[in-house]
């Protein structure tokens, strides 16, 4: 273990956060804030002198191993979630530091639970914050699971890099940062384009920041306590906001791919591919399910069920209608749907559409080997032969996410909610959506259940965030013995 | 494909139940119940003549191979199942096809589940016939599991034999025979011992061969419609119940081993031990969280949380209490039961104790691989190596599980009720419980549902009951090609 080298990264971080910081602090001050000014600066304070100390811990070495890269991902969105919070409690926006830890992660891990019944009422600056931090967690995620993640190799992980975008050189370093500039060039682009739509689509250029925020990161975090029902009426910003979020659930490496003129490769990409067809079938039948039942139109009818599949698929979890009313068959599919989540190198939370294409592709060849038990056939995705270690990591991802989601349940179940609405408080934060059904349903909050269960239900959010075993990782004695 | 060979097979089963039904139509005979005496004599009629017209079909030759296996094994179920329901339709008793087919198949299946709201008012051939079922099909599931499936090595299902009993000869057929032998004679004797101990509980001769019958099998079905909450003050019955449950839950061939001394081999049998662990700590669990809350002595909590446990567990699916009414931390551990099951090689249903030590001692090892990725160390089982084809059929049923479990539920919930229930009725047919919550609580029936969701649940308790490939394995295009 090389203690030096993390605390610097993590100091860096903080340091970074400090800076970013800025942003908001010159909304509150042009808004005349004075709660959120103070907030803000002390906020500022406590990191900037902290992260300045731990910057400046001696590092033994510059080396960089499993054990590090883990620790440092794991402490890095755990402290800067814990230190996002303090301008929420120092502002005296959302006193209670439970809740401003679980509102911050809920943020950063673009999942979109929120625990505050009336936003209306609070800062400018402070909202804005709230929303912000979806974008720049999105910039985080896209980072870790393009390039940090794949090298770690756990669960299957290296799928995400399959078609990762930038040049392969041998040294970590240059690679990471070349396909960061990528990456981030493209979400900057879509985070304007979206801006730009919304905008024309008759929001305020306030608005359009924070809805761009939560789109384009698959956050989905309002600055209204219905979400985005009184919108339900306006089309065009209903199609914008599906679409955006659609594309955010794709692979980003893909984009680059299409800017390479490589429409043959991106057209046969066996996730992208799934996504589309599970995004349209959904669709289809929630509509069949709704034609007629709750919307009289057909068109309505397409266009609830459009919007509401793709911000449940991508993890996002805006809402235009109150979907927990739906009957059991349309509630059933988008429950499904938590689980399947987006695409692997997307922003999008959940177990992500490549690890269904691995596990019907090894379903499939167990059938073949009852009846030709000598043909063992390699399982192959977009051409290429996976390795077994692969495919056992993914097997794994899927046993370790069941887990997660059965004691997080159970756990949960203890607040004396119904098994339902517990279920789906876990798959909600587990798969960084954000609102579920029942207790935690689109109209409701979480602000009801006890400090404990926020907790627990944080650390869901940023255990599936972190993929389970980077987190998990932490808690196996193997890891701490040298 | 062998289709004679098929045929005859299927024909002598055929024949054997109709010769077996010879023992409920001597019950009837006794009570002079008219009806039931009629329904009796036409079904074995009907059984006789198509049986002896199948069993003299020519075969080509006697070759067994694993499509004619499975399509025995599949056939066979199905089959004797639909026929076993001829007497229950002929006779009155239950005028519906579909209704009796699922009381049938529920019956074979060791599951449980029934659609009879007002069950003493029918004839007693008809009643015993339906619980001589159980122990029928727990006589069947002992062969199939522990003899026939392994050689078909699908899903994993080659554990089942790890320690199977009896010689080892080369040929498949002499094999087959010691082994059956071997597992009824442990399968009369504790059906023997727990009708004795019955009687000493105070029940009828009658009450006690149904109550046998339901229990060795794990199968569940009452004659009365509270199940079994009458009994509820009477200690040593519900003791002597849960005993025996918990005994049936366990694999079969382990008891050979205990007939052979193997004292320490059974004692470090890795499934037993996981077994007794998630039975005591469920015990455990729900204890704590009935008393003083559901139960007020410490006595009763746990002697209901035992019977509940060891009867959900164990896929019987008796019921001394309506534990749909326990608090929802209770209500979610017996949920979660209702997946893991009990021993394979045993009776019981649901994913099986064995395939949850595999998938511990996976996941195990995709953590250590993190850390030390040249380090690939084999996963053993009781000390043996387990073949990379058996780790990855073991981690395809779970996938299968999970999936047949998402499909069915989202059919079923287009009757309209809630989720859970939907849930729950699907987990306890697939899983061959018997009871779930909600709509099909321990105090509710099956009798609600559409004849479309009879058919699907029938199906999913057969398709349970065959370990999922077996029968899935019908319906994929490479089996029908030669």
């Amino acid at each position: 273990m090389n203690p030096g080298m993390v605390a610097r990264v993590i100091g860096n971080l903080l340091l970074l956060e400090a800076a970013i910081l800025a942003i908001p602090l010159g909304i509150s001050v042009y808004y005349q804030e004075k709660d959120a000014v103070m907030g803000f600066l002390l906020a500022m304070g406590v990191m900037g002198l902290l992260g300045l100390f731990l910057s400046n811990v001696k590092k033994e070495s510059s080396r960089l191993r499993v054990r590090e890269a883990v620790l440092i991902v794991t402490l890095g969105w755990t402290l800067t979630s814990f230190f996002a919070a303090l301008p929420f409690v120092l502002s005296g926006s959302i006193p209670n530091i439970v809740d401003a830890f679980f509102e911050a992660v809920s943020g950063l891990t673009t999942t979109g639970s929120t625990i505050l019944g009336e936003i209306e009422s609070l800062p400018r600056g402070i909202v804005f914050w709230r929303s912000f931090l979806h974008w720049l967690g999105g910039m985080g995620i896209l980072v870790m699971t393009l390039a940090i993640l794949p090298t770690l190799g756990t669960g299957g992980q290296q799928i995400f890099k399959v078609e990762s975008p930038g040049p392969s050189p041998d040294k970590f370093t240059p690679r990471v940062v070349a396909t960061t500039k990528i990456l981030y060039t493209i979400y900057l682009l879509f985070t304007a384009i979206q801006i730009a739509l919304l905008r024309l689509a008759g929001l305020s250029f306030y608005e359009s920041l924070v809805w761009a925020f939560g789109t384009v990161s698959t956050g989905g975090l309002s600055i209204y306590s219905d979400s985005m029902v009184r919108f339900s009426p306006n089309t065009f910003l209903i199609l914008v906001t599906a679409v955006g979020m659609i594309l955010s659930g794709i692979n980003f490496s893909l984009y680059y791919d299409l800017g390479k003129r490589r429409f043959k490769q991106v057209a046969r990409n066996s996730e992208l591919r799934l996504y589309l067809v599970i995004l349209l079938i959904s669709v289809l039948l929630i509509s069949l399910n709704l034609y007629g039942r709750v919307y009289e139109g057909l068109g309505e009818t397409v266009k609830q069920a459009l919007f509401q599949v793709s911000s449940i698929m991508t993890t996002t979890g805006y809402a235009t209608a109150d979907f927990d009313q739906w009957p059991s068959f349309s509630r059933g599919v988008l429950f499904l749907l938590m689980f399947v989540g987006g695409s692997a190198g997307s922003t999008s939370g959940g177990v992500k559409v490549i690890r269904f294409v691995v596990a019907g592709k090894f379903i499939k060849r167990e059938f073949a080997r009852t009846l030709h038990p000598q043909a063992a056939t390699p399982i192959t995705i977009n051409g290429k032969v996976t390795s077994p270690d692969v495919v056992q990591g993914v097997l794994s991802f899927y046993l370790l996410y069941l887990a997660v989601f059965v004691f997080g349940t159970l756990l949960i179940s203890l607040e004396g909610l119904d098994l339902f609405s517990a279920m789906s408080a876990v798959a909600a934060t587990l798969g960084n959506i954000g609102p579920g059904f029942g207790a935690v349903g689109p109209m409701q909050t979480y602000a009801s259940f006890s400090p404990f269960s926020k907790v627990l239900l944080s650390f869901l959010m940023l255990m599936g965030r972190l993929e389970l075993f980077t987190l998990l990782l932490l808690f196996t004695p193997g890891f701490w013995r040298e």
